[in-house]
Formats: structure tokens, sequence, C-alpha cells
């Protein structure tokens, strides 16, 4: 079956959840948003293109820092209602200078930084 | 610091996106919802619990099917607004009986199976 990212099943406000994976490591970069547009324009650049909510605008991961993403894979899920990118992440997927939005742990009630940012 | 569902950022149906993904294969299983309550739930019980959107109910992962997902543990992003479940998945995660939700790629503009149903 030819894919259409119109045939997505996109929130009320036209949006997706789309997880970034590490293809190499198999770790959890970050999770953002894309619609139709972006995940169009993931595909024939090869450059993950979320769409920020804060900004209203399309948001192509690493153009500003250098941080960039590369599309090794795209996948979609049973529901067809969430996204995973497997992705070649250059440096840390996070604005905190982590590699990984998720370095928070919640153990016995405490919260944990497992993370330090990169140098 | 410790730690307080209530301290999470939620949408405007008082729900987070929670990935669930397996803790020794480091695969992502499937993506769905949770509410404060399913948070603490989740955490006092072990037991991964969303929220499921459709019937409007606690949904403990498995409690009908026998799939069952064991959290190892529970990590949450930068933001606040999206959690991450390290788990012990018993079979299939998907209610397709595949492993993963995520088994369709996107390649050459066309959708392939990655994976078949358990048997």
């Amino acid at each position: 079956m030819s894919f259409d990212p119109n045939n997505l099943k996109y929130d009320a406000a036209g949006l997706i959840p789309c997880i970034a994976q590490d293809e190499a490591s198999g770790e959890v970069l970050m999770m953002a948003w894309m619609n139709a547009q972006s995940v169009a324009r993931t595909l024939e650049t090869g450059k993950v293109t979320y769409w920020s909510r804060s900004r209203q605008a399309f948001w192509v991961k690493g153009e500003s820092s250098g941080h960039v993403q590369s599309l090794v894979d795209l996948r979609l899920d049973c529901d067809r209602d969430c996204l995973l990118a497997l992705v070649h992440q250059v440096g840390p997927a996070c604005h905190t200078n982590r590699r990984s939005c998720f370095y928070t742990a919640v153990r016995d009630g405490e919260e944990v930084e497992l993370m330090k940012p990169m140098d």
C-alpha cells in the first residue's frame, strides 16, 4: 500500500506524536509533534521535521543547534496515530544538551537525574 | 526532589503520553495515555496502567489479555509532558498480537509490514 501522510490519524490540532529513537543504541531520545506536512517533509528531505506548537512553525531538528536528526526509518503504529522515527542523532537531542530528553527517573518516590549535559 | 504525578504537564483532557519500551531489547512497543491517577497506580502497583480514551476507564495493560507490562523504570522528559516506561512485556504488546505496535515502516513511499503476529 502506498503511504499518504493524510491517511494518518491526527488530533484536533492536526498533530501526531513522533517518538525519536537512536537507530544504533535504541535509546529513546525525545517525543515531539508533526502535522501532515512535516511528515511529508521528513520523508522528502531525510531531516526529521517537527511542528513546533509554541512557535507554530516547522521545526527542522538541529537547524539552529546543529544537532540534526537524520531519518533512518519511519514507522507508524497499529492505530496510525503515533509515529516512531529511527534516527541518526548528531550530539544531544535535548535542548538541555543531554543526549535524551528522558534523563529523569522516578525511583522510590524521588526524581533522579540519570545523565548530565554533554560537553 | 520527591515526585508528584500532579507536577507533570497534562493536555486539555488531563492526559500525558507514555511510551513503553522493552527494557531488555530496547524495542519501542507502544504509546498510550495516562492521567495523574494512572501514573500513581502504575508506580504503586508496578503494573503499567494507562487511561483508555475510548472506554474512559483505567486500562491495566494485560488485565484481560494476560500480556502484562511490568514496570522496570519510569522516566519523564525535560518538559515533563511525556513519559517513558521501561517495561518487562509478557507476549505481544499490540492488540494485533504483534510484539510492537510499530510494525509498519514507510519505505520508498510504500507501507511495509515488518513483523507478523506472534503464535
